[in-house]
């Protein structure tokens, strides 16, 4: 068993938090906002790049952004074993989703130097472009164009909320790789990640083995009313842009609440009635409605009942609604191999360890679809909060988790054949 | 019996329109965007000075921007006649609004001076700062201070969304006059104004007695929630604002409907949460609650319960709301005396009237509290729908209304004594 250095992880994982750094309101911390292709998020590039070529690894940056960086094996012929995750953030972003297993794989890179190990296969670390897909509009873009779920062009033609496209950024901040998106498929990809969930710190272990990722469900909804006058307007003659969007939010919450979608998650975090003003009916609202399910066919109901609820308010407040779906996928399993080898890789290791699903999409559950895929979770503290300045993983928790990475990965690079999974 | 030329109005109108006019996306109209203050605004000021001056007028600028024109009467030393109304519109708004009441009156002062018509008394027409309170957050601004209602300090300190203050926006535009703002105090104020209501259409007439303003109520709701992760955050654990502020909104509805408090009419106009991210669960959400009542006690009762339906919101999902007052009037009864000289008027010119309540707050409401007050509404068309590029009246009825205006100010600046109210 080799063990990663926690203190030299702990640092870089510390020095990368400082890019994109902004001091926020809300909790009164440093967050990180490192947005996909801005210019935060190249400087963060830039660095992770310097520590890959530190590392003595060979890099390379294909067609979508994202970014490999390539440890030799003995047998150059054979696939690699990939790790890999995201160094964008959400705008109030903290310092470990997704970085930490993108620096931690580097860290296991520089562990099998300072060891001298040579290994039967490649190994690589990669990130993957707008993972978060707050800039853009889609998740888990560069890893949906590598496994090839969403095409190059139409990836490359989405633009944020100012006009600007995905292709003129990448050239803009110099990641406009000549490698095709299309990458060679690996032996197998794991991904280290912090749970951003409470299951890990309620059952007190630091390790989660992912059985895989729930369904995600992204929509939205653009309401036209009419715009009209706050006092003189009889209730009944109404048509609330606003009214009718907070109506969706409201039963989304129920939805949940009831049970009878089993465990439907629903999200409302974009609200927009354009400049309102006190005096005057919300003439239009745009929302965006996140639903999560672990169960595909409990999701389908979901989706279903609301829009026929949406159709039924339509109706009664006399107001049209367009749904436009932002991003939908399925519940990926993943492979069962992989999770019992990481299983064995903590047992060895003597790190208790709970299975448990992703609440949250992962680049993983795109890179599932080429080749056997699994996950390492990672405990975080005030019950795995995320996608806040608050979120933290202690150095331990975050070095347990590398080193069953680190290790797994060893088994893996040095597995001769193609193992029947 | 005078009338006034309805074209010579019309074109007034017309030309008006044009200053602040911008193509509306929603309507496919032009329409006037005249926020209080503005350059556009500014414009429609100088404008509206020149017409005053070519009228014969002596021109007055107030403190707080309150611009009067003054035609002298034979006895100086009486109290005036006071006709007026705003010039400024909301972001959406159409060509009446307000500005009927104030051309509508330099149309009398025409029409006086074409008929070569001596008057015992002053007569004026003015025109009141900020009756919209969009750009700087309180309605009835100018009419407010001139009532001694808001002090001057006070008003001249608030501030729009860029921070920028009432009192440096006036001495930028021009209007930071000398007059003192408590002016003196008029023999009576009369308003015509459109009614922004069915009431007229549905009762098959251009004219409307008004009979009092209803009780208007305006407080900013904040609520701090906090950010976290869509995918993984238990729906027990959330603290989400957005679902908070949607909740009041829904009630606010449900409250109307309800009958519970009589006539009240609810609009939330304003709903921001900021930068949204469709993944993270909103921190922040600031709202607007806009009440109108007829019945002081019911509004009363509908804000004690609001306040009460939010305290049990806030300890249900763990976020602390905080509530502002932005505004507060109760029901205004206009004189009894000068709405029957209206409706006398009205008879005289052979023109059918409604008597009824005001669902906007005005100005008059204001001027109410120095002097005998009443207004003169004008039917809208698409049942009065307003603050809208719809907003339209016809030109016999703004005609119509301005002729019973025109006659009920010849008839008040001829009397002699202060009659008995």
């Amino acid at each position: 068993m080799i063990r990663i250095d926690r203190d030299r992880l702990w640092r870089t994982l510390m020095e990368l938090k400082q890019i994109g750094a902004y001091s926020d309101e809300a909790t009164g911390l440093q967050g990180v906002r490192r947005l996909a292709l801005t210019d935060a998020d190249a400087e963060a590039r830039r660095r992770c790049v310097e520590w890959m070529v530190e590392a003595d690894l060979e890099v390379r940056v294909d067609r979508i952004g994202n970014v490999y960086a390539t440890r030799p094996g003995r047998d150059r012929t054979l696939s690699c074993v990939l790790m890999g995750s995201h160094i964008d953030t959400v705008a109030t972003g903290g310092a470990f989703d997704g970085t930490l297993g993108v620096l931690g794989g580097i860290e296991v890179m520089r562990t099998l130097n300072d060891a001298g190990i040579q290994t039967l296969r490649d190994i690589e670390v990669g990130f993957f472009t707008e993972e978060e897909g707050v800039r853009f509009g889609t998740d888990m873009l560069g890893s949906a164009v590598t496994a090839g779920r969403i095409p190059l062009d139409h990836a490359h033609k989405l633009t944020d909320a100012d006009g600007k496209s995905v292709k003129e950024e990448l050239v803009r901040i110099g990641f406009d790789g000549p490698a095709p998106e299309r990458r060679p498929v690996p032996h197998a990809y794991l991904e280290c990640h912090i749970e951003q969930g409470p299951l890990l710190a309620e059952a007190g272990v630091d390790i989660g083995i992912v059985q895989g990722v729930q369904s995600i469900s992204w929509q939205r909804l653009t309401v036209r009313g009419e715009a009209a006058h706050a006092g003189t307007t009889p209730i009944g003659s109404r048509h609330d842009a606003g009214l009718v969007a907070a109506s969706v939010v409201v039963e989304a919450r129920r939805m949940c609440d009831s049970g009878e979608f089993g465990q439907l998650r629903a999200t409302v975090g974009n609200f927009d009635i354009g400049e309102g003003q006190t005096n005057v009916i919300p003439h239009r609202a745009v929302i965006t409605v996140d639903l999560r399910n672990p169960d595909d066919a409990l999701m389908t109901a979901a989706e279903q009942h609301l829009a026929g609820y949406v159709d039924r308010l339509a109706g009664q407040h006399g107001v049209r609604i367009a749904w436009e779906r932002m991003a939908k996928t399925v519940m990926v399993p993943f492979d069962a191999r992989i999770q019992d080898l990481l299983a064995a890789t903590a047992d060895d290791l003597g790190l208790p360890y709970v299975r448990a699903m992703s609440g949250a999409g992962h680049d993983a559950q795109e890179i599932a679809a080429i080749c056997p895929t699994a996950m390492v979770f990672v405990a975080g503290e005030n019950a795995g909060i995320s996608h806040t300045p608050r979120e933290y993983s202690n150095p331990d928790a975050c070095g347990n988790g590398t080193d069953v990475l680190a290790n797994a990965v060893l088994r893996l690079a040095n597995e001769a054949d193609e193992p029947v999974s």
